[in-house]
Formats: C-alpha cells, sequence, structure tokens
C-alpha cells in the first residue's frame, strides 16, 4: 500500500562503483547471483534492441493516465540514476515521450523502467534513451492527480526501493536491492569468470553432460537410454 | 452491426494534402491535436519498424480465415490509400502476403491496417509495403464467404469511415474522421510548433516542473517534499 | 501423455536433402502446402528478424523451471537436426542461453523451437543461433528433474514427433511429418513455381479479381456493387 | 471517433414491442438471425448466470477510471432501456455499484452492458440487476471528465448506435440495429419455430447427418470413412 | 500434423469398468497417479459447476468457426464416450449447442471437451449436459470444410488418441492414455485410500510438518525460524 | 526482492477488533477509504462466490511448481489469519486443495489468498474454506526448493506485510496496513453511514446528478445538451 502525495528528496543509493558494475553483467547472470530472485516479469521488454545499463532507482508512482508526477520526479534525477515508473492500476498510456526524455537525459537519467507504455519509440531510439516498458502507445495522459516520488513501490510484480540497483538488458530488468548490491557483484562476477572456459568447452564439443558430471545423478533420478 | 456483401465505389475522400500532411507530424501528436481520442488499440503493432504513414482509409470487412475481400478491396484502392480491414471475430491467421503486397502497391497503397494477422513480412520489408497488424502468422486463408468494402468498419476497436485519415507510425494508429481532418492537422502543427523550444529549454537542464509553471499546483494538490 | 525418464538414440530423420531444402520455401508456403494444417501457434516468435531454416526435429520434454535435460538432449543432436522443446506446463523462464547455444551449435543443431523462453538474445544473434519461443526471460532455470528426448512432444499446440521436417522463419514454425515431407516438398516447389508469373501480372496493375476470375463466383455469392 | 462534452436528449428508440420480444430468443438465435454479425466480443460475461435481456440502448462514453458520465446517462434512461458503457481506452475498473444500480433501476433501466469493471455484485444479484461486464474489480473511479451521452460507440468491439435493440443472455450479448430490428426478430422467430421438432428428431436418435441430408456434400468434399 | 478428410469408425476403446472408475477419484488424483501429467491447460473450465465425470475419448478435429464434424463425430458416439474437440487454429465462436446436446445425449455421450467455444450454455445446464470449453459464445459457424473423426489431436495442448479415457471435473480436465487407464486406477485409488486417514489427523490440529516428517529435510534444505 | 529459506514466527498483527471488524464493509468501501489504493490486480477471484472475510495476514513465499512452504506457514497461521501465497514466478498449478485446507481451517485460517491455482475446488466451498486465486488446476506441485514465510511479499502486484488486514469479497481482494487499519475502519464507516439515505434517494427516482449536484460543475467542463 502507497504513502500518497510525497516527495523524499534524500534516498540512500546504492555506491556508485557498484551500481555501475552490474551492468556490464548482465540481468540473468545478476538474477542468478541472487539466487535467481530479483526479476520484474517478463512482458517487461526494451523499445528497441541492443541496450545494457544499470544505475540507481528513483521510483515514481503514477495514476492511471496521468503522468504529472514524472516532472516531479524528474528534479530528483541524479546523474546515474533509472526512473523506475510504478502505476496504481493497470494501464497502457503512453507516460513517456521524445520530451521527457530530453530531461531526463539532462538530469543523467540512464533509462526509464515504466509498467505502462511509452510513445515516440523512433525518437528514443535515435537519442539512445533506452527504456523497458509493458506497451508502446500513441495514448496521451493528463496532469491531474498527485503520486508519489522515492517511495517503495512495486514495478511489473517486484518490490523496488530507491536506491536499490536496476539492471536492464535484452533479456530483462533485475532489480538488485542496495544492501545486497556488492555481494550480488562479487558472486555475478564468479559466476561469469569461468564461463568462458565453459564456453571453449562447449564449442570444442565437450558434452554439458560431461562437463557437469551430470550422466549419474541423471542415472540415479531414474533416465534410461533405448536404443 | 454490418452490412454484408456490398462494395461502395464511391466514397469522400479527405483532401489528398491534408491527408497527405498528417503523416509527417506522427501518430502521437496527430491523437493529441484531436483530444486524446482516435487510437486503435495498442496491440496493433508495425510488422517493421521506422515507417510512417499517412492515407485515406479504403476499408474492407473480412470473415474469420477467409480474405476473399481483399482481393475485392484491391479494386478500390486510389493512389494515396490505407487499406483498413475489420474481421467479424477474433482471428490471427495470415491474410495477407507478398502477392498481395505487390497487388495493392501497384494500386498506390500506402499501407495495411489489419485486426488480424499478415506473412511473408520479411519480403514485405523487403518491398517497403508497410502493414499494422495483431500478429504475424503463415497461416493461410480459404476464399469462400464474402463481406464487404468500404462500409464503415470497427478495427482493433476504433469506428473507422471510407475517407478518413489514418495516421501510423511505431507508436501506433489514430484514425481522423474526414470532418476533422483539416482542424486536426492544424492543432498539430500548432502542437509542434513549440516544441522544438520547449526541447531546448528541457535539454538545457530546465525543468518541466518549472516551465509549465507546475509547483503551484503541485502543492495545492497537496503535494509535500520531504528530507 | 508423455512417457517420463527415457531417452531415445535411434530415431527415424527425414532424408537430409528434402530435410534442407524444405527451408527456401518458407513456412507460409509449406503450411499451404500441406493443407493448411502443421503450423505451431502463432505465439512463437523468432528471437531476432531474418533467420529462415529447416532440419530434423530432435525433441525434448522438460518441466517448468528446470532445464536439466537440455545437456541431455544435447548429445542426441546431429548435424542438421533443430531442437524442439516442448514443456509439461506454462512457464516463461529463460532455459536456454549462450552456453547451451554454444553446445547445440558445436553438435550440429541448427535452430531451437522452445514453447518457452530463452535468455541471452544479444549474443545468440551475435552467434548467429536462430531461436524460436514464447518468452524472453532472464529466469534461470534449475536442474532437479527428467523429462524425456525424442518421444512424440505437443510444442505450441502441434504434435511434433523425432524425424519430422521443422520449417521456421519470421512468419512462425511448421512441422511437416516425415511421411509427408516428400509429398510436401513437391507441392511447395508447385505453388512457389507459378507465384513469379503472378507476381508480375499484380505488379503491371492486373487485379487478383481478373487473375483468378473470382468475379463470377463472387457475384453468384451475392457481392453487389453500389455507386 | 468520438464527439466529446454532448448528451443527445432525442434518440429514436427502436419500437418497444420489437425490442421486448427479442430477448425470449436468446442471444445466439438473434446473431444467426442477423447473419452471424452484432456479437459483441465473448470477454463480456454476466455477473451472475441466468438473467436472459432485451431492451433499447442508451450510450455512455466514460473515460479510463472516471465515472462522471454515468450519473448523466441516469436521467436519460427510459423504461425498457439498456445501458451501453465503453471506455476511451481499456481499463477493468469498477465503474458501477449499488447506488448506480438503484437509480438506474428507479428510471427503467433493465441492464448494464460495460467494457470495464463493476463492483458489488453480490448486492446487484439480490437486487437482480444484470450486469454483463469485462471484468469485476472493486477499484473506483474518479468524476473529473466528461465524456459523451448517446453518441455512437464501439462497446466490446461492435457499434451501438442508441436506440439499437441489445439482447444478453448467459451466452453473451449482441446489438440489432434498429432499422434491422422487425426483420430479426421475424427471422429469429422462424429459425426458432422449427427447432423443437429438430430437438425432437434429435432426442430420439436421429443423427444430423440425416436430418439435414449431410452425408451427400460430405463425400462430394472428400470424406472417407475407414473401418 | 493431422491427416484430413478421415472419419475412423472402429477404435480402440478403454474397457468401461475401468474408463467409469475414474471418474470417481477426480481429475486432480487421477493426474497425480500419472505422475503429474495428462493434464490439458487450465483454460478449460466447465461451463457450469459441480459435474464429475469420465469416459472414453472420440476425437473430432475441426476448422475455425465450422462445426460440419460435429455431426459426423456424433454418428460414433457410443455410450459412455466423451466427445473431444480440437480446432487447427485458435477460435472461440460458438460450436456447440443445445441441438447438438440433444444429438449426443441420446447416442450416450457423457460430455463435450472443446478448445473452442459453446452456447445455449442455460439450456446445457438444464440439459446435464456438461462441457468444459475455453470460451462461451454466441458466435454461430458454418459448415463448409471437413476435418476428421477419431484420429489423435491435441486438445488444449494435450494430445488425445482415440480410446483414452478423459477424467474432468471442477478442477479441469486429465487425459489419461489407455495402456496406463488400468494401473492409473490402481495408483489414484492408493492415493485415495489414506487421504482419510490423513485428513483426520489435519482436521485434528496434527501438522503436515510432522505427518510427512518435513523438518528434518526442510532444516537441511537451509531454512531458518527467527522469533 | 525476497529473503530466502527463513520463517519469522513474531509478526505484529493488527489488533483483532479492527481486523475483524472490517469485513462487513467489504473491498470495494475499505479501498475507496484507503484513497483508491490497496486493491490487489482483478484477476484475483473467489473459487466460489459468496465469501466476505477480513483478518490478520500471514504471508508466504513459494516457487513455481512447488508448494513445500505450505507446510511450513500452516504452523504460523493463528486464529483470524488469512495466507496471502506469492510465487516467485508466474505459474498457475494447484498449490492447494482439500487437505491443506482441512489443515489451515484446523489453525483457525479464514482463507487463503493466493496468485497461482488451486484445486478440490468442489470440496473446498463444501467444506466453506474461501480461496481468492489466479487459477483453478488440477496440476499438482512438488516439495523440492524452500521459500520463506512471513517476509513482506508482493501478491498479485500488492505489497503484502505479515500482520496487515485483508478484506475480501466477490469484488476482489484488498490490503490494509497495520498502521492504517484502525484509520481505514472509521473511514470505512462513515463513508457507508450514508449510503442507506443516499440509496433511498435514489430508489425514489432523484438523480445523482441533483443528489450530488453535478450540474453546475458538469456545465462549467464544458457538457452540453443537445434536443
Amino acid at each position: 500500500m502507497y504513502e500518497l502525495g510525497v516527495v523524499y528528496r534524500n534516498i540512500q543509493r546504492t555506491d556508485r562503483e557498484t551500481a555501475d558494475a552490474l551492468a556490464a553483467l548482465g540481468s540473468a547472470t545478476v538474477h542468478e547471483a541472487m539466487g535467481r530472485v530479483g526479476l520484474l516479469k517478463p512482458y517487461m521488454r526494451p523499445i528497441y534492441a541492443g541496450a545494457q545499463v544499470s544505475g540507481t532507482a528513483v521510483t515514481v508512482l503514477l495514476h492511471p493516465g496521468d503522468n504529472w508526477m514524472m516532472h516531479v520526479v524528474a528534479e530528483q534525477i541524479q546523474p546515474g540514476d533509472i526512473v523506475v515508473a510504478a502505476i496504481t492500476a493497470e494501464c497502457t498510456d503512453g507516460y513517456f515521450g521524445d520530451l521527457l526524455a530530453t530531461s531526463f537525459k539532462a538530469r543523467g537519467a540512464r533509462a526509464l523502467v515504466i509498467d505502462a507504455g511509452v510513445r515516440d519509440v523512433k525518437t528514443l531510439k535515435e537519442m539512445e534513451f533506452p527504456v523497458w516498458s509493458k506497451a508502446i502507445s500513441s495514448k496521451g495522459t493528463i496532469k491531474a492527480t498527485i503520486g508519489s516520488v522515492n517511495i517503495p513501490v512495486v514495478c511489473a510484480g517486484m518490490l523496488v526501493t530507491p536506491g536499490d540497483v536496476i539492471v536492464a538488458d535484452d533479456d530483462g530488468v533485475v532489480c538488485v536491492p542496495r544492501a545486497l548490491a556488492a555481494k550480488t557483484l562479487e558472486a555475478a562476477r564468479k559466476r561469469e569468470a569461468n564461463e568462458g572456459e565453459k564456453r571453449d568447452k562447449l564449442a570444442s564439443g565437450v558434452l554439458g553432460l560431461d562437463m557437469y558430471k551430470m550422466r549419474e545423478p541423471l542415472a540415479a533420478a531414474g533416465l534410461k537410454y533405448i536404443d
């Protein structure tokens, strides 16, 4: 349940170095490193392929069909932030277009993650301002009702607290809580470290069955080969 | 409710100049200029990114899994038209492919908007014949039942009357009624005229909060800042 | 209903020449050539545009959230195969990423068709390993429960028997049973043979109404023209 | 496209006798009698089973999350009317509850058909005020933006003009245009007239194959029996 | 892939006693007894609550919007059968109503399971002819294209072979292959046999944690209690 | 993001009297009294009509297809509690049936709210143990992976903290945070207090337009009546 009509100006952001370093690892590796939790629902898709970012979350709670608070959250953006927008009910309207993107970019935002729609997607791509959203829609919004900024929000099924790290790429969007960011970065780097070696082995034709020593547990589980 | 089995040969098209001029403004601006109405449901997506068109609607009513009337509507196309296809029940079959696109293009059609599926999408992209559809599907259709051409139809939740203007781009599809086209063009141009100035201000770091003088109404609405 | 815990090592693949030749015809033509059956549901979409493949099916049955059997099926891949993965319940998790793709590719697989999600899609595109899937998701899977390999499976609503031919492109995925492959290839080639001539006629402005001699049957069906 | 901010006070209702008589025939028979058109999308479901009504449409156009115009349409209700509510964008909010139902009923309305949500469904059932809707939701609405009353609207994919007849039961909702109502009633009655006889025959074990003389056309279409 | 245009008159039905006995156990217990497979997708819902049946499957393959083959399958029904209807593409039309139900019932059918829509649901309930379907819709169908009867079909994601046992109740629909029916009945009865004792224990306040001896494995898996 | 593998034994429940009193007001009134927030997504539906409950939330986090933690949460139930179950990914499996319901009921639970499926729904109705769920499914679950009990969870898009009040009826499910429960109860009672008077007026034919004095603001908003 949400506190309405408030803007928290001071939030504790994950330290910049950790938040920035997670981008390179990608959402899938980070999600694994956290124990396979933290993922926003897979209906959240990038509006164009190829962007891969991480940053600290500033959050905004919006009402259906109303983007007034987008202008309020713009002022709270610091360089390296990613805006995470939740809506109080399901909505596919286009809350965000090239003008807001210009403003967000000028403030230092790296991306928008929104559980609703956006528009001007051709221009957003040209501007290289990535967005992960539920929909694309020309439908505009009004500016009539206040929500909140920098309160914890549920976005696409995941709780996001201001200052958490957001990692987003073509595979989806993951939220890493601030308290777990350093540990997650370390675990993710470890996961990645031995991926190169694995990849080489698999490319040479070694089977995962052998590389991961799965034949025995598979047999123990009852798997039978029939010629 | 639909009149079945008729082809209206003489429809009143929006004047060419107005219909053509709306393309440059895009679906989002045009939709705003009409008072935020006229948009087809956002499940209508382009089969490839980047096309931006406008044109006069010729309409066709089809039955599920039957594209016979596509050949009938082809004859009614005039240069600058966009074919708008509605189906009498929900269907994702591929009603339209490269052969029909060749024919439509030869007649001067600019695009197809269809509340169903299409196929041969790789070839359609190579031909640069844009389509906005609900689905992509290899599934073919039969030619057994007659529908109608150039009657008013409901396509993706929006009433489209033959001769209306269709504006379509990566953000979606908007229908502008013929009677409102001139007024909408004017309003859309006005909207766009001062966007450049706004964009420059926002890019320089001016906040929408200040540019749009929102601080006072937000405070009046009860918004509170907490440090 | 599925036989669980078995791996069939010897399957009867459609002959290589026939299986390979179907790719060039594309899913829409092949689907028509079979009498408009054989298509997997249209929610199966390529993770990147432009790939067009055919190959012999090796099948794998997986449990929700569990990709253990992916390593088992890897061993059964022969050059020219396409892996078809079915799940025992609906699931959008990311069962497959760049490591498994490396292994599948090393074994000679041409593509994956999976009624669930995949991840590492940017890398898969760079590797040129095409996938048709229901979802894209960072969500990882566990390795705890055994399924089966090379049993007949239902994938996206279509029965696929090991050794059948899979044809997949931007329009969708079609399954051609082994027993029908030769006949389907012949029929598909015939369909395609006279498409060039038709395309030329339509491009020159000849109407389908005349080319297909539809005016009389349309009138017989009751179609009326109104001026 | 919609005219906003207007209330048409004088609409031409289908004559009462015809409008009332259609209820007994039910939505399926009426839909058939019109040539299998006129049906609202099947996601429109009754909030409780068993109601079967017909009446003349008064229409209302609402904005997402805003039910202000419901009070405006209430005044335009005459005994025997059914309120048909369309929304300018997709929304599942609960626009209507027991208080509005009390008012609608006092004005003589027979039912509500709404392309959105309603609430207080237990009380509505006790009041015997039937509703066909897309959703049930506790979510309340605001009263901030004006729409229109008694303009033609698209509701659940179907164009409804004020004064048309609405027929609704457990199978769905059909709209019969005023101009076709008398003819449709006659056709529906004819359809029903010989259903009793057919039912008796089928109940006695006569097959539809024989009763409808289908064996020959099925054989002509190529159907083969295999023992 | 389906064989079109054939009716198999002689199918091997599961023996009547076994097929009949499975009803009492219910779909959930039967599904467990088979190793948690065999379930049709959960979007298959009963048109009215409370029916619980089992019977031998006769299958029919239909085309979208075409119920011609329903009359063909009627002739193949024997007492104790359940008709399982699959469609070659997604469709929600109402393929089946009270007349066909009268005929099916006269032939001895116990139920219909259809991956599409039905209508006349109020009458079907009064007749006590249960149906499990994907949709309810007034939309009628035509009789133009032949499909097949008693071939293996995929219905709601599950392969159903003629003669298999169908078990359906408020929880869903399960298909038990003929070869597994006797074994499944035995396993299901065993499962049920000790449910009464378990229920009594749980009702008396004994915890599943203790009854199933889960405390140790939970601790081993790392579960921690925090006061 | 979730803490995995923990069971909090001591949670602060909303005081019993307040928690119990909210049931009578219903989810719609309570949702309004909180300022139109707190509602779980409307896809959460009761498995049978007519139940109306409130109680204190005990929460459980489950993995897809795994109901092991259901037995763990059972021990933490106190009389007057409602179990709120969240899943780490989308799933429609049947996590809960008559045996668990027997155990929950013996512990004093009033209901289950689960963002997944349940089964044995006929028995649950006979037992009068209400459930609000996303799905009904025979599909069983395994007991292999640990989640958590009494951590804050996101259920159907809403954050639920252990000890919050859950109010559920035919209209949906609302979560009232513990800190707001007393204030919400008071506000809800006020709302309800004058509903009786309003209902009487509306039943007598007084229009909401007059009772709520809407004519002037509607005219000010530009509404025009046309004769």
